[in-house]
């Protein structure tokens, strides 16, 4: 059984702002069930993982203010696996936080970094994908999951990749030649076209003794601070060693550029998961069932001539004349009218939130 | 003193369908304060009067399931001269029911008909038109106040005036010619140029005598009622009166239709109140005060890139990019969205709620 040692880890600190007003700073988008299943994001994340693993091998990492959320969202996970940053310091971070905890428990411990707040439809595809790596990170690789591109994405990093090294639980495992930034649309349809590049998920598996290997070859301060920390862990001092050795770190540093992009050797399983990171409101029309004329409708829409539109509204009914690919989202004390093709421009919005003096619409 | 005989007849029973979801069944249009003035357009209709004559000289008629909402915008109004119809059957039956009442009260009474759902900008013309035609009308002239046409407007009757009759208080009064129904884009062009049209404003000015009389002649039905429901008024009998007499009427005739259209002679005061009937969402947008962007706001507006776009939601903040010519209505359980050119269709969605047994939401 190669998952023995399998500890799924869910990064569940994001602030979500591109799906304001729904996504808050009280009750940020992994936290929201934004596509009516019944269940909020960070809970399907979790769900995900039950057939592979027993809950008291999955940890959240959050900020600390989301730990009770966290607790009452997954009443069934060991209180101890929810660990909380007192402060946010990037992604590489907060793997790093997540790695003393697993070494403490488990010095053979495989730590699968997973996402709160995206969508997978496959997620039989992910544990299949997720058991593969496991194989092959025993041998000491570091391993990222890539999606099949759909189409020529502008919005996500993409992986070059190389040869294959083998497969392993019926999938293809290659190494990887090269991580690529966010593309302009010329480059990102070559990408598609040349058929060895994936979108890169954020999802990473490795043993821990590895990734820490990694931290102390390229970000030797967050290494340091990790080895300070680690006998602290949980006891009576954990708050002031965090207060000593974690608000210091350099904040923001991600997983990719800290560590993923400098590594000696990468190792890709190009997958399909249905996976869709849900990063606008425009996407998250684009992934919800669609009438006869293209709407999308949480709630009630009374629709007189418009199409395409997705109107967000669990509580109350919108009523709407001539609407066409628009985006209607109603969030109790807020009311966001937009069109689609413009649902990146929710940050510009809240930057003019915070000149009017008006931020109390953000928590 | 030419209006120690005047009543003012507020007219209060409309339901204001066009201005859904803000007006509804159970508060129509008349009884919110939709300019943001403070006061209700009942409230403005009756303090507009105050300065011309006391209280207990106004009326307001409206249907009985109305009347505990105007004796509670109108503290200061005798309860008795709220007239409540039973069953709404049309403006003629208002105004024979509003003449019952003041023949009761003054055998020289002069009845100045108003309407309780537009926006006068010039309350002062109108109390001079008001006075020039109480002193016309005693010599047994039916009257109606003439609106200066703005603009080539199709939404509205016209009034084709004829010679001059006299001048009253510096106010000329018209003979009017002949009473057009809406007319087409180029008629109404036709209509502006010529000069000697005037909006029908749906206000008019007689004795209750004369009314009466052309009742008789020309609506022998209503007379007919109204002359059985005349002993049983404000007594014991009159909800027994009203049931035999005024059920039974024929519905929705209006005064225009049975009275003005046939009558005799009729004169017209052509007047510029600052009047605009408010009859649509986009009507509304016009006569507020703009930013200079154009937008409107009734509530906190935050924009990108939003132009000319009305945002009515006095409780909630409506954040929005890029919407041009828009009426943004919030309204607690409804959200209504349409452009500005549409807002007629309003009806229409009235209709499609009703298919959907949605009904509540014009309660």
């Amino acid at each position: 059984m190669t998952t023995a040692h399998l500890y799924p880890v869910i990064l569940a600190g994001g602030v979500g702002s591109r799906l304001w007003p729904r996504s808050r700073k009280n009750m940020p988008k992994q936290f929201l069930d934004l596509t009516g299943h019944g269940r909020s994001m960070l809970q399907e994340a979790y769900d995900r993982m039950l057939p592979l693993t027993p809950p008291d091998h999955i940890f959240v990492i959050t900020h600390a203010e989301y730990a009770a959320i966290v607790r009452q969202q997954l009443p069934d996970l060991p209180a101890a696996n929810v660990v909380g940053e007192p402060a946010a310091r990037g992604s590489a971070a907060a793997i790093g936080l997540a790695a003393l905890h697993l070494a403490r428990r488990d010095a053979d411990a495989i730590m699968a970094v997973l996402t709160a707040d995206h969508l997978i439809r496959q997620p039989q595809a992910l544990r299949q994908a997720l058991t593969a790596a496991s194989a092959l990170a025993q041998q000491g690789e570091l391993i990222t999951l890539g999606i099949h591109p759909a189409y020529a994405e502008t919005g996500y990093g993409y992986i070059e990749m190389g040869e294959e090294l083998g497969r392993y639980h019926d999938l293809a495992a290659r190494r990887v030649r090269r991580f690529r930034e966010k593309p302009d649309q010329a480059t990102a349809t070559q990408f598609l076209a040349a058929g060895n590049y994936a979108w890169n998920s954020g999802m990473f598996i490795w043993r821990v003794d590895a990734i820490l290997a990694e931290f102390a070859r390229q970000m030797p301060a967050l290494h340091a601070a990790l080895t300070a920390l680690a006998p602290a862990l949980a006891g009576p001092d954990e708050a002031a060693a965090f207060a000593r050795h974690w608000l210091p770190l350099a904040g923001n540093i991600t997983i990719d550029y800290g560590v993923m992009e400098g590594a000696q050797a990468v190792a890709v399983f190009p997958v399909d998961l249905g996976w869709d990171d849900i990063g606008s409101w425009a996407a998250l029309r684009d992934v919800l069932p669609q009438d006869a004329a293209g709407n999308v409708a949480q709630g009630r829409h009374l629709a007189i001539d418009s199409a395409n539109t997705l109107v967000y509204s669990p509580d109350r009914l919108v009523a709407t004349i001539g609407l066409h690919d628009m985006i209607v989202v109603d969030a109790g004390d807020v009311l966001l009218i937009m069109p689609a093709a413009r649902a990146q421009e929710v940050k510009q919005l809240i930057d003019l939130l915070k000149q009017q003096g008006w931020e109390g619409y953000l928590d």
